[in-house]
């Protein structure tokens, strides 16, 4: 079959090991359906299979060039049927094309099989947790599956700790260039948290900042936060962490009323500064469509004038102490010193970070951070997979 | 009064020109009543003044270190009045205490005057707009009204073009630190749209581009997107914007079912490539919590298989097959030649672009191009908005 050779065939740069054959394909006019070698059925739509057509991509790319807008509302099929090479192959009628469909790649899309890309987040609190995850740095580097293991667990529990990490801003830049692009801000590229003359925020003191998440003056929050220790021998300066979800949990099954105060009225977020003037006005919990919760914002010291319906705003004050009251318990903290070496990473759109106070004079202590998006992460998952992918497809062809 | 020298009048960088006095001040109990010297009344919860009191901020950063959590629930005043130099003075009961509020900047929070801090977008298809708003890119620097007029007309049409912009790519990078800071991504800090050899991108490549949003695949697509032309003498290659938000109202008004899928159930965004593997789950348009329509995100060669309920596929794929007709219909379109020096800066959130295909043999095209977030432009706003109040406060102690 010569065609066979000219089209690319998954149409994308995945691997797909095939792991069931197509024993059967039939119709019923509207949709194609399969049965597996393991007698699993599968059914895909007539306009779902001609979108996602392999050969219907720019052969560099790889990028769909398929246009909906041309094709007719009630596209047909001429045959179906299966290749030598075990392929799907569907001829369609009003026009002279054939495509052909990759087994794996099938399987893999099977919509009764789908599965949720990532895990659902573990929430934590003090109980069931002392303290993040920690991984070596040079483990990371050498062993993919704790490197998988590593970025996982960032997943689930959204925080990790690294250690045996250069206590350098290179240090720093390793981790970050490893999972992906640093996102700048108008702290720069990095930052230095250490007691500052002339700070501009109250990370650069020696105050103890309460539990919140950075920027959240922002359109979108930094996904990702790295906070990477290059020194630590001062008295306090303790680091703490609260899973904001957890706390929502817990507001969402004791106080309902208050939890729906948190979730739509907008708050209003806001730095200040002579140079610029980030705000940002949304309701503190953000539920996805579903009603899950998907992210939390906030930050004590990273508010300006609250300025909602002048009804709303004792009951929002109220809500806001709870919120508060919650964020401080010890309960839901997880309290430890970060040391030299140690680089801290947190998804900021769920963990509240906070620090006890410290005295400069007893020592030193520099943070160096930065911030990357979630995107990165889920990306540099998808990879690792997908190299596992390729790797059970060549043992299998080895064999 | 020797503790008004102490406190930073207004907690915070701003300027407050006082255009009206306090001539009266009371209480119920609960709030601050304040009568004007035009006559308005202001009122305030006893909560919301107490967070605010200028003097319970750092003094550097002057953000605020109040406590809600070790609040009581009852908050209550001794006295309310206003002082020789017009602020007003609440002397809290309960705690040794006592805040002065500058009669500007109060009058600035009264709950009845608030505005909304942005000029709502002006929608436009290609009827009542044939061209972004053109600018010039030295008066822009030169004279603070066009500066102000451009980030305006930005914010309203979502679009603009600089002109006369050294053609280069420092050229682009000085409009952008002009607004903020650059987010890099994957594809650089600057990127080069042009022909290339092995493009990983259609962009790259002189095919046409349908109409998109930059990197939908995403979970926050970057917010402003700068596209500066360096070179254009091909054939073809003509620029082409869409108001997504226009077109969005269309299908709300004419075909509210599809307005309804389109806007709740999520659609697959993905990029493809041997290096990265970004994905996005979202519904193509995004409306706000008041369902106001907030975000667009389109791009038809950047999805992967589509991954929904089995049943809502045909409806889906019938939804997308409108959007997209009307992104392609040439009732929204706005065409024009970008030219070598023009500066295109589009809010990648709500306008689609698309060009032309173009013949390389025919010249050369070149476009650089970068991201930046609109927090940028809106803090941009902001910081000229305060210091045109700086400017009426100086003139009016000049006077």
């Amino acid at each position: 079959m010569q065609i066979m050779k000219e089209v690319i065939e998954t149409g994308d740069f995945d691997f797909y090991p095939v792991e069931h054959h197509i024993i059967d394909s039939s119709t019923d006019g509207k949709k194609v359906e399969i049965k597996w070698s393991d007698g699993h059925l599968s059914k895909f739509h007539f306009i779902w299979l001609r979108d996602n057509c392999p050969c219907c991509i720019h052969p560099d790319t790889r990028e769909p060039i398929f246009n909906i807008v041309s094709m007719p509302d009630d596209l047909l099929i001429y045959s179906v049927s299966t290749t030598q090479e075990g392929f799907l192959e569907v001829i369609w009628s009003g026009e002279p094309h054939t495509s052909y469909f990759h087994p794996g790649w099938l399987r893999s899309h099977c919509f009764d099989l789908l599965k949720k890309p990532f895990p659902e987040p573990l929430t934590w609190d003090s109980k069931n947790k002392k303290e993040p995850d920690r991984f070596d740095w040079n483990e990371i580097i050498s062993d993919p599956k704790t490197e998988r293991k590593w970025l996982y667990s960032l997943v689930e529990t959204g925080c990790s700790i690294i250690q045996n990490v250069e206590p350098s801003k290179n240090g720093l830049i390793q981790i970050a260039k490893r999972i992906g692009v640093i996102r700048e801000t108008n702290f720069g590229l990095t930052f230095d948290v250490e007691a500052k003359t002339g700070p501009d925020t109250a990370a650069y003191t020696e105050i103890g900042l309460p539990p919140h998440t950075d920027l959240p003056t922002r359109e979108y929050q930094p996904g990702l936060q790295l906070l990477h220790c290059l020194k630590n021998s001062v008295k306090g300066g303790e680091s703490i962490l609260v899973d904001g979800f957890r706390v929502a949990e817990e507001i969402r099954l004791k106080e309902p009323e208050t939890f729906d105060l948190l979730t739509s009225v907008p708050w209003d977020f806001g730095n200040r500064s002579t140079l610029t003037d980030y705000r940002w006005k949304t309701p503190m919990i953000k539920l996805d469509n579903n009603g899950k919760i998907e992210e939390i914002r906030v930050g004590n010291f990273l508010r300006v004038p609250l300025q909602i319906d002048f009804d709303l705003i004792e009951p929002m004050y109220k809500a806001y102490k709870l919120l508060e009251t919650l964020n401080h318990d010890d309960r839901f903290k997880l309290r430890f010193r970060l040391e030299q070496g140690e680089c801290l990473i947190i998804d900021n759109r769920r963990i509240l970070h906070a620090r006890d106070s410290f005295d400069s004079s007893t020592g030193e202590r520099h943070l160096c951070g930065c911030y990357i998006e979630r995107d990165e992460l889920w990306s540099s998952i998808r990879m690792i997979e997908r190299r596992n992918r390729q790797k059970r497809m060549n043992s299998a062809l080895n064999q």
